[in-house]
């Protein structure tokens, strides 16, 4: 079985399949077209994405609110910018009910009945419906800044699609704020950067490069977005979180005003910011190895295994018996632990479902572990042959620290990963070369560039890779872009990208 | 501004939505036919809600999955029952994308283009899908029973809408679970039931009745329906959640077969439920006032608020101060507490707005207050001229325990006005005088009936009531139908309803 999952380095789109396959997470709808069902374990990690998030957006003074899943057709017209981005991927929704329909040899078929007079499309984003709402929701000064996000499922109409990456249905937060200037807006966008930074680094252990969007990649509608970009262990970039300065765009589009402190009317200041179940295609690429799901303790749904090992009848009561005993342990300092007792499967199996999970760590515990007081602990994220006996007294401190240092661990691996594969190029030779890295693995390129569409284009078009972001963090070090020998105020990330 | 709100003998239905307009619940989104906007006070509730069904939903053995939003066309049609159920009342997606196109003089307007070679349905519920994926997912009797519950919005194009209660998108939960026997999969149902009318009474301090929905009242495509049904103050009923017995019509339809232990290949026996936002309707029509929202504490997203009063700055720091040892102590008892310091408001404004969100306890704080270490409290659940004077030291206890007082005296009031209601009736004009009341509440009416559609048809044409349920609850008394004089082997419950 355990030739069910390939290997990174034989193919990296088909681990990463495999992965999510034996970890139980999710599937492909198939009847619904680039659409997925996110099975129990993989809904249960997002479960715990949502609960952390939620506090954040929380104790940052966001509220919770609900807006329709369908959007006049016409309300997509109202910003230009965001009509073309989004029209050509909007599922429209035409009629209101369905009619049997029998034929002549009682076959039945179901006929589209009750045609709409104006067409909707489920949301694939929700700017203008919200922005619809504020108009109604904000006259003056005093009702801002407005702080909104929505938990909720939208559709984009994608050609290509890939579990949690890239599905035609998606689960998402998104964030809408109005604020009275451009410098409240803007702190907020700043601030729910910060937040999402936070939580990719702190809760899924993946580290993160805060920076601008180019004009070509920013969001249809924006005066700018900024990101959070995560380096995959196929060395391609995932962008995992984005914040957008909407400026007073969709302020003037739907007529959101309000009259100022000084009595003048203005058009309010927006911003919208957003994460998705893509996070989680983010956490597998960033921790999973070859044997499966890997899983940060902070996002684990459940953090100990404890496999019971015995032959006869006298050993099971005293083997279980002693795995109640750690298990209690591992309850009572806050951690979610499964005993697993099933009486029909074998303990090598056992291990292996819960190894293909992700469980953090796993236990395993047998008459002579009993004997001693013991109980072997393996960790899910070091060699599976690297075992440990721990004394069941005192098991649950020693599970706490193992959490922490599994945490701890994989953040640090990660971020050692994506430092081997950075590297800086100063001519566009360089540039492509860097891109490629050893064939399997590329890289995040650190390169000049000039900053007009027309290079990022020519060089997207040459090598497959986009300009990720124009990071915040940089030496200050100015120089000539890679390919036209234009001046460059600092170096870019360039990168192959999910 | 007390005048915005009708009261309950004046327009009952107008009450309801002046309660919601006036709490800042929610909204219709007028521009999606049907449809409405959760605002944060009514989504706050909701996530309440949620938060203390998905804890019972999890403690007995159930799993949170999602499943596409889109349905295709021909799921509908496998069950025969459930497309004459649903199908009249399907958004139906016909295409996926659009298509921005300029006229002569320049004005923008949007086609729908890229027709799908199969329409899909917005889900009305899942049924249909889910038998589908359980299809794959079931092969032996080990795999049962398979317990999934689903967090989601779903789709039915109604008529008439009305907040919270009837609206074309809504937002609910749907439990689905398949079993190896009619035995267990009816344990199951019963099961949920119960879950249900706990939550039911000792969460939203709404009693509920349980029962049996007749055939014609049954969920589309089930053997049989159960039902928890609550009375709102108008007399009518409400059905607050529904449990159904799915049979094995669903397992037959979608193919969903199973090994059994004795090695037979076998149909599986399914069970669905669900409660839905609807639930804050009900909330609402139990325990509110004519003053607005009235909230159980165990459902309150704010339960504790403090009002400030001075005159001089002087004053200010004092109360101020006084105020947040009053906040800090509710919220170290575990209640979330508002210290509502907004300048640009008077005290009787701020009550006025607490009084009409539902917090259970204000409080007022002054001056004198503070001198005597006191404060002034106030219950919601009681008359707004009644006040108590209560020492701020040892505070956080006395909050405490109003909670729960408050709490237990909803149910009471609630379950006191219910069988003030609730009368008998053994002759069909004693049915219909006493489905009447007083002319402005109605009453639950207790009667015999034959037991079929026939009579249940012409009694609810000629006195627009329902049978809400065959109450599991009855005194034994066997007696003949108040219509056709036929036995009876129960009373059951009529009543209108939502």
């Amino acid at each position: 079985m355990a030739e069910s999952i390939t290997t990174r380095a034989k193919d990296f789109a088909q681990w990463y399949q495999d992965v999510i396959r034996q970890g139980d997470l999710a599937e492909n709808a198939e009847v619904v077209r680039g659409c997925m069902v996110i099975k129990p374990h993989g809904y249960a990690i997002w479960e715990k994405i949502q609960a952390d998030l939620d506090r954040r957006f929380k104790a940052t003074g966001h509220k919770n609110a609900y807006f329709p899943l369908l959007i006049p057709k016409s309300f997509l017209a109202k910003e230009a910018q965001h009509v073309d981005g989004f029209a050509m991927e909007c599922a429209v929704v035409t009629h209101s009910g369905l009619r049997a329909v029998k034929d002549a040899s009682g076959k039945v078929s179901i006929e589209v009945k009750n045609k709409l007079e104006e067409e909707y499309v489920i949301r694939p984003t929700s700017e203008t419906i919200i922005g619809h709402f504020f108009a109604k929701w904000i006259q003056s000064y005093r009702n801002l800044p407005l702080l909104i996000n929505q938990w909720a499922n939208v559709m984009r109409w994608e050609m290509r699609t890939r579990l949690f990456l890239r599905t035609t249905e998606f689960l998402w937060q998104e964030g809408h704020t109005a604020h009275a200037d451009h410098e409240d807006s803007l702190r907020e966008v700043h601030r729910m950067l910060d937040v999402y930074a936070d939580f990719a680094e702190n809760v899924m252990a993946m580290p993160v490069i805060r920076g601008k969007k180019t004009n070509s990649e920013k969001f249809a509608g924006a005066l700018d977005s900024f990101c959070i970009e995560a380096m995959m262990q196929d060395g391609k970039a995932l962008q995992a979180g984005t914040s957008h300065d909407l400026g007073q765009n969709f302020g003037r589009a739907f007529d959101v005003k309000f009259q100022s402190k000084e009595g003048r009317e203005e058009f309010v200041w927006q911003t919208s910011w957003g994460v998705s179940t893509r996070l989680v295609g983010g956490l597998i690429m960033t921790h999973s190895d070859d044997a499966g799901l890997v899983l940060p303790p902070k996002l684990a749904p459940i953090h100990v295994a404890i496999v019971p090992i015995f032959k006869s009848d006298d050993d099971k009561a005293r083997v279980l018996e002693a795995c109640v005993k750690v298990r209690d342990a591992a309850v009572a300092v806050g951690l979610v632990c499964e005993l697993d007792d099933r009486d029909d499967m074998r303990p090598g199996s056992k291990h292996y479902e819960w190894e293909q999970k992700g469980v953090p760590v796993r236990i395993e515990l047998g008459p002579r572990d009993v004997d001693g007081g013991v109980c072997v602990v393996k960790r899910r994220d070091r060699d599976p042959k690297e075992k440990t006996s721990v004394a069941i007294e005192g098991i649950g401190a020693v599970l706490t620290g193992l959490m922490d240092e599994i945490q701890k661990g994989l953040y640090e691996r990660a971020l050692a990963f994506r430092k081997a594969h950075t590297v800086r190029a100063d001519t566009y030779d360089e540039l492509k070369t860097a891109l490629d890295g050893d064939g399997k693995i590329g890289n995040f390129v650190l390169a000049h560039w000039d900053g007009t569409a027309e290079t990022e284009a020519k060089i997207k078009e040459e090598t497959k890779a986009t300009i990720r972001c124009i990071p915040f963090e940089h030496d200050g070090e100015t120089g000539v872009c890679v390919l036209t020998g234009k001046p460059s105020a600092q170096r870019v990330i360039f990168a192959r990208a999910y």
